[in-house]
Protein backbone atom coordinates (compact mmCIF):
# COMPACT_ATOMS: atom_id res chain seq x y z
CA UNK A 1 0.00 0.00 0.00
CA UNK A 2 2.87 2.17 0.89
CA UNK A 3 4.87 3.82 -2.09
CA UNK A 4 8.38 2.85 -2.13
CA UNK A 5 10.97 4.44 0.65
CA UNK A 6 13.02 7.08 -0.86
CA UNK A 7 16.81 6.44 -0.73
CA UNK A 8 18.79 8.38 2.24
CA UNK A 9 22.07 7.08 2.73
CA UNK A 10 24.39 9.77 2.67
CA UNK A 11 25.56 11.83 -0.57
CA UNK A 12 30.36 11.67 -0.83
CA UNK A 13 29.69 15.57 0.00
CA UNK A 14 27.09 14.71 3.10
CA UNK A 15 29.87 12.25 4.29
CA UNK A 16 32.79 14.27 3.39
CA UNK A 17 30.93 17.50 5.70
CA UNK A 18 30.39 14.63 8.63
CA UNK A 19 34.50 14.06 8.24
CA UNK A 20 35.17 17.28 8.57
CA UNK A 21 32.77 17.88 11.45
CA UNK A 22 34.70 14.95 13.24
CA UNK A 23 37.96 17.39 13.53
CA UNK A 24 36.15 20.40 14.21
CA UNK A 25 34.35 19.28 16.97
CA UNK A 26 37.19 18.18 19.21
CA UNK A 27 38.37 22.56 19.39
CA UNK A 28 34.62 23.60 20.33
CA UNK A 29 34.92 24.55 23.97
CA UNK A 30 32.67 21.98 26.67
CA UNK A 31 29.74 24.79 26.87
CA UNK A 32 29.59 25.41 23.59
CA UNK A 33 29.39 21.67 22.53
CA UNK A 34 26.67 21.33 25.01
CA UNK A 35 24.80 24.14 23.91
CA UNK A 36 25.18 23.08 20.03
CA UNK A 37 24.37 19.41 20.63
CA UNK A 38 20.78 20.57 22.27
CA UNK A 39 20.24 22.76 19.07
CA UNK A 40 21.19 19.99 16.58
CA UNK A 41 18.02 17.82 18.24
CA UNK A 42 16.17 20.93 18.32
CA UNK A 43 16.37 20.82 14.78
CA UNK A 44 16.19 17.50 13.47
CA UNK A 45 12.91 17.65 15.98
CA UNK A 46 11.71 20.32 14.11
CA UNK A 47 13.13 19.05 10.54
CA UNK A 48 10.86 15.21 11.80
CA UNK A 49 7.66 17.51 12.21
CA UNK A 50 7.67 18.76 8.54
CA UNK A 51 8.20 15.75 7.22
CA UNK A 52 5.45 14.02 8.65
CA UNK A 53 3.92 16.91 8.08
CA UNK A 54 4.56 16.60 4.35
CA UNK A 55 4.04 13.02 4.28
CA UNK A 56 0.49 13.42 5.83
CA UNK A 57 -0.35 15.87 2.95
CA UNK A 58 0.55 13.61 0.20
CA UNK A 59 -1.29 10.72 1.85
CA UNK A 60 -4.40 13.12 2.18
CA UNK A 61 -4.11 14.11 -1.64
CA UNK A 62 -3.55 10.96 -2.60
CA UNK A 63 -7.23 10.18 -1.04
CA UNK A 64 -8.80 13.28 -2.24
CA UNK A 65 -6.39 15.03 -5.40
CA UNK A 66 -8.47 17.92 -5.38
CA UNK A 67 -8.26 18.70 -1.54
CA UNK A 68 -5.05 21.19 -2.11
CA UNK A 69 -7.13 22.96 -4.46
CA UNK A 70 -10.36 23.74 -2.94
CA UNK A 71 -9.15 25.02 0.32
CA UNK B 1 2.01 26.99 -6.64
CA UNK B 2 3.80 25.08 -3.53
CA UNK B 3 1.47 23.51 -1.27
CA UNK B 4 1.27 25.00 2.32
CA UNK B 5 4.27 24.36 4.58
CA UNK B 6 2.95 21.53 7.18
CA UNK B 7 3.46 23.44 10.85
CA UNK B 8 7.08 22.00 12.54
CA UNK B 9 6.65 23.64 15.56
CA UNK B 10 7.96 21.25 18.90
CA UNK B 11 5.10 19.78 20.73
CA UNK B 12 5.13 20.02 24.23
CA UNK B 13 6.57 16.32 24.81
CA UNK B 14 9.52 17.51 22.70
CA UNK B 15 10.11 20.81 24.46
CA UNK B 16 10.25 18.41 27.94
CA UNK B 17 12.80 16.10 26.29
CA UNK B 18 14.93 18.70 25.08
CA UNK B 19 14.90 19.86 28.53
CA UNK B 20 15.49 16.79 29.94
CA UNK B 21 18.33 16.11 27.27
CA UNK B 22 19.70 19.99 28.41
CA UNK B 23 20.39 18.17 31.90
CA UNK B 24 21.75 14.81 31.17
CA UNK B 25 24.07 16.40 28.44
CA UNK B 26 25.95 17.74 31.01
CA UNK B 27 26.89 14.76 32.80
CA UNK B 28 28.39 12.83 29.60
CA UNK B 29 32.44 12.28 28.72
CA UNK B 30 33.63 14.57 26.46
CA UNK B 31 34.75 11.80 23.79
CA UNK B 32 30.97 10.20 23.83
CA UNK B 33 29.20 13.68 23.78
CA UNK B 34 31.60 14.57 20.42
CA UNK B 35 30.74 11.16 19.24
CA UNK B 36 27.23 11.33 19.87
CA UNK B 37 27.24 14.99 18.49
CA UNK B 38 28.14 13.58 14.85
CA UNK B 39 25.60 10.38 15.57
CA UNK B 40 22.58 13.14 15.76
CA UNK B 41 24.32 15.08 12.35
CA UNK B 42 24.76 12.02 10.63
CA UNK B 43 20.91 11.53 11.73
CA UNK B 44 19.60 14.97 10.44
CA UNK B 45 21.12 14.48 7.21
CA UNK B 46 19.69 10.93 6.73
CA UNK B 47 16.39 12.15 7.52
CA UNK B 48 16.29 15.31 5.54
CA UNK B 49 17.45 13.24 2.27
CA UNK B 50 14.33 11.07 3.23
CA UNK B 51 12.01 13.69 3.55
CA UNK B 52 13.50 15.68 0.20
CA UNK B 53 12.97 12.08 -1.35
CA UNK B 54 9.33 12.02 -0.20
CA UNK B 55 8.85 16.00 -1.17
CA UNK B 56 9.86 14.98 -4.91
CA UNK B 57 8.08 11.72 -4.89
CA UNK B 58 5.11 13.58 -3.85
CA UNK B 59 5.83 16.07 -6.48
CA UNK B 60 6.33 13.57 -9.36
CA UNK B 61 2.55 12.20 -8.42
CA UNK B 62 1.24 15.70 -8.01
CA UNK B 63 2.53 16.06 -12.01
CA UNK B 64 1.27 12.43 -12.73
CA UNK B 65 -1.21 10.77 -10.49
CA UNK B 66 -0.73 6.91 -11.73
CA UNK B 67 2.85 7.05 -11.15
CA UNK B 68 2.98 5.12 -8.18
CA UNK B 69 0.44 2.55 -9.29
CA UNK B 70 1.92 1.73 -12.72
CA UNK B 71 5.71 1.46 -11.45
Amino acid sequence: MLPKLPDFSLSFEQQFDLQKYQQLVKDIPRPELENLFIQVIRLKMAQENLAKGVIKDCLIQQADPNSFNTT
